[in-house]
């Protein structure tokens, strides 16, 4: 079961507004907001071809997001890599030793199952993986 | 002249042969090995879908990339966006008062004309530009 693309690249940032003209520059807008509460951020979806600059924006100072830009200012924060079978996904990655933050699937932005692996896991990147679901508006 | 997709992701590690069994568990697996002599590095292109994770291994101690190891541990390094003609996107982001590290494209890995945007313009993600030549092997 083979990441067959990248999803998106979550980028933290102080201020989704501060942060779009950069990306405008480039000739990328957001498509798709969305507040997701589990993670206290808000978020807006840049497509580029096949994939999306996903910006991540704290709505609370206990956010993760908002630990990551305290530390390190703005940023890089994960890549997230879609796959078809999330859940044999995972599987597959606790039988080889992966540290994940989900063991299961937990709900994502824009309606896909989604789960996290431990940066340990990866050599210091936050990894995603998503699904999408028949519900869901990639 | 938009970017019209993920060239691909820049990821600093310590030794790309010690990262690759992560990628592999999600079926990455690298399909073309480069140095990189003016900027110090080895590097390996895993594809996925139109993208590629470049792994970025330092090959000497004052490689920016090792400097960046020695900051923060591995992690996301650049974001690298495919555009059509880098020349003149180059001139449209230094019109709208963009830092850029290379005022003008200078060669890249797998034969490409690169540039690179100081993070300072992008809200702290360093932002490399990228534009296929005849010769290029994508």
């Amino acid at each position: 079961m083979p990441a067959y693309k990248i999803d998106h690249i979550g980028v933290a940032v102080a201020s989704i507004d501060g942060a779009l003209s950069a990306y405008a520059a480039l000739g990328l807008h957001p498509v798709h907001r969305e507040e997701v509460a589990g993670q206290r951020v808000r978020t807006a979806f840049l497509p580029v071809g096949s994939s999306s600059i996903e910006l991540l924006e704290p709505t609370s100072e206990d956010s993760p997001v908002a630990k990551f830009l305290a530390k390190r200012g703005g940023g890089v924060h994960h890549i997230c890599f879609a796959v078809e079978d999330i859940d044999a996904t995972l599987r597959h990655l606790a039988g080889l030793g992966f540290r994940l933050i989900h063991p299961s699937p937990v709900p994502g932005s824009r309606g896909k199952r989604v789960a996290f692996l431990h940066p340990e896991s990866a050599d210091g990147v936050l990894i995603e993986l998503s699904q999408e679901t028949p519900e869901g508006r990639p």
